[in-house]
């Protein structure tokens, strides 16, 4: 630990965003940004730790959902991402190229995959056979690779990323659309049901589309300062997509039919830049029960203790990671310091307390100090681990639904946007016909139209607030990152 | 399931050993050859989930020696690797050369990390500032990727391999020395008593260490066909490789001292390799009980019992991973098909068995059925689960243990490589001037000088077996891959 961390978090969360956010990844140690390729950063233990969870529970779900794991090569033959029109020219810009193999030049240049449809669809049309084998539901857990021409920001757009992405294959249209409400509904049960993200699923606008997509579905997470961050998309691939790489299936009639694709892709740094800012405060991070990197630490507040300690340890490390604390620092020093990493539950071990055999327990969710008798520290623990992540959503919940607001008109829009909320207002159209009102947005308030809801209930019942013709949705503005 | 699966293996191990390994692969599914870039393999779950096992196995070791875990950049700048003199030496005709982001040409070439020395040690640099930072023990779980020269074989030589990697820095020379040991220990604890296979370690001879070593240590596992295949190396890592890099602790006194840096290297897909080599036989897969993909298979035999089926299977699941086949093939297909895939425990469900309250169990680890009580059934797994790779490891460990003979003369060296064993003999020496004993062995026996043991009892009291000068060393002599 050096000095810069013994400081804690100086910047305020909700007045100096920006400011905050760099200061939780460098004190709290989640990554460095000094290695030498611009773009590219060192992820750290406290982060790793985090994330590594992150995928176990993501990897569960779709395990449970029958998604099969595969690990493809990193890198994909150039001729291969030629093969589908919309999706080369989506990607070109970003790829990172291959072309040398030790002092000879590669006789195709390779691509780093910046995603990989098309290593997967190869496959895709070496493995289907039959209906039987549909739907083929795939995952790898893999990192890709963008030469992003945006600003890069640590977890939030990094040129190498470390991600889930899905692959599956379909009989039909419907089938494809029901895979797309699985994504949506995996999303649900562990962005917002194990990490605590609150967030709202969009279609979005045919302008917006993933390179090589029929219909693109994305989470939006909110931050403090009224941006959203796109959180796991999810596709219907076009059509030509999995013509170009002849992906078909016999039917029940042994006729040649072609699958329909989906692909689903949650970027696990970049959720994990989300939990930071979601749940941080301005003390420092607070870590989900089931994600943090440790869940128990304990503080002796006296040598005297330390026997006690290690015996609380090993008992509470039946069922939970639990470290002690023996550095040199002052009781106050490390109370401060276990805060800011956001570590759920802190222990302070002092003798007055193991006299009157009780124990002080810090609960990270509530900034709360709570007083409970020696014998019930299993139980307590147990308890607090149950209501931990609740309350942690709770708390999310109320301030997302509350930056959702009506607008009338685009006076309305601006306001809210400007005021660092979601603006809900009629709007003409997300079709191609559409896109000129929504570029007139962009210019006059920086923010953009994330497209409509599946599960939207009304109608639009007026007109769109840009160009006053007939509205035929309800769509969603804000700004983003 | 395509027909090829339903054949069955067809070579035998002992026979065929090369026929008998590719269609383990195939008709497995651990691994598809198909993918359109040499030497690059697509991973498929039924060895993706044993791999992730290992890698869980082999973390919690890891961690629980205290290396942290990090996430480096997969790339690495040229300059970095062009530091060390010996280490660029080594490994430039085997680097990937990445060197145009989207249209423009990089700045500076980056490699595809080929090892990751000179990505951590540019941050050692800046994290390592006192004694009471060491020993610094960090890990990664990375691809690495080698366009090697030779000729690439699924899971034991490809191009990109999925490892761990862990360097670590230390105070002295000594403390480098107990990091060794240690790696050496953690190989017996996960390659040995996890995963079952019998190795040796050997220090290298100097002509054949790491790129950049001082000192090279490496397990050795042999195959039925007598080639031994290197698995997990450790190493110290020459004092010039830390200069170039500038990692300086103070120490008590606050005087500025150069670190000792080592790393240690255990390939998953290759001890996943070595592990269907080992324990495999003329069936197929056998699965030490914590790496297997699947623990327990039900087959019902008649549709009668699919209830009873499925009751089990929650009964089981709490404990165990299980699945149903209820593929429209015949039993016996059934039977042969899971016993290739290698799952430790069959349940052959039959109406019969259910009429006298019991059931019957196939065991891969004896290749036996046992009849047990219904009731039993839990208890009974239980049981096997903790027999079963101790079983496998008593197995593998005897043939090991035979297959290493004492050679006087270069004729019984001979001897002893054509009849598939490693031999051990007197050498005049293991520095350079012993390289040239070494390569008269290579090219008269086509058998390589794995080296010297640390933990060799005897001393050596003759003549070296090729060149008659007093023996310094006891080498051991094996045909490798």
């Amino acid at each position: 630990m050096t000095k810069k961390n013994q400081e804690g978090i100086t910047a305020k969360k909700n007045e100096n965003f920006s400011e905050w956010f760099t200061q939780i990844i460098q004190k709290c140690e989640l990554a460095d940004l000094r290695y030498n390729v611009k773009g590219f950063l060192v992820f750290q233990p406290w982060s790793v730790l985090a994330m590594e969870k992150m995928y176990k529970h993501f990897e569960e779900v779709l395990q449970k959902k029958s998604h099969k794991p595969y690990w493809f090569p990193t890198v994909i033959p150039k001729s291969n991402l030629q093969k589908e029109a919309s999706h080369i020219k989506g990607f070109t810009p970003e790829v990172f190229w291959v072309t040398h193999g030790g002092t000879k030049k590669l006789e195709e240049p390779l691509a780093l995959r910046p995603t990989s449809e098309t290593a997967f669809y190869q496959m895709f049309n070496l493995w289907i056979r039959s209906y039987k084998d549909l739907p083929f539901k795939t995952y790898q857990r893999a990192q890709v690779f963008r030469h992003e021409t945006k600003a890069t920001r640590p977890f939030l757009r990094s040129r190498e990323f470390h991600w889930i992405e899905t692959h599956c294959a379909h009989a039909t249209k419907e089938d494809a659309m029901k895979q797309v409400q699985e994504d949506m509904q995996t999303t649900e049960e562990v962005l917002h049901d194990i990490f605590g993200l609150p967030f709202m699923f969009f279609e979005r606008p045919s302008w917006d589309k993933f390179a090589g997509a029929h219909r693109t579905f994305a989470s939006d997470v909110l931050n403090p300062d009224g941006k959203v961050i796109q959180q796991p998309s999810t596709h219907i691939i076009s059509p030509s997509f999995s013509k170009a790489f002849n992906i078909t299936y016999k039917d029940k009639n042994q006729e040649e039919k072609p699958c329909y694709t989906t692909c689903y892709g949650p970027s696990i740094s970049r959720i994990f830049a989300s939990i930071i800012i979601t749940h941080g405060d301005d003390k420092g991070l607070k870590f989900p029960w089931e994600i943090a990197p440790l869940q128990v630490i304990i503080i002796p507040i006296d040598k005297k203790v330390n026997k006690k300690a290690e015996t609380l340890k090993k008992e509470i490390e039946k069922s939970y990671s639990v470290e002690i604390d023996y550095s040199d620092k002052r009781p106050g020093e490390k109370f401060n310091y276990w805060e800011m990493k956001g570590v759920p539950i802190r222990i302070d071990l002092g003798l007055k307390d193991l006299e009157k055999k009780q124990i002080t327990i810090f609960r990270r969710d509530l900034n709360k100090k709570i007083v409970i008798p020696e014998k019930d520290i299993l139980k307590t623990i147990e308890k607090i681990s149950k209501e931990f992540t609740k309350n942690l959503i709770k708390e999310a919940d109320k301030i997302f639904k509350g930056k959702i607001k009506d607008a009338k008109n685009i006076n309305e829009v601006k306001k809210i946007i400007k005021d660092g909320a979601i603006a809900r207002c009629n709007f003409c159209s997300v079709e191609k016909n559409g896109e000129k009102c929504a570029e007139e947005i962009i210019k006059e308030i920086s923010a953009e139209v994330r497209g409509t809801r599946l599960d939207e209930n009304q109608k639009p019942s007026g007109k769109c607030v840009i160009c006053g013709k007939k509205a035929k949705e309800i769509v969603y503005v804000a700004r983003s990152y």
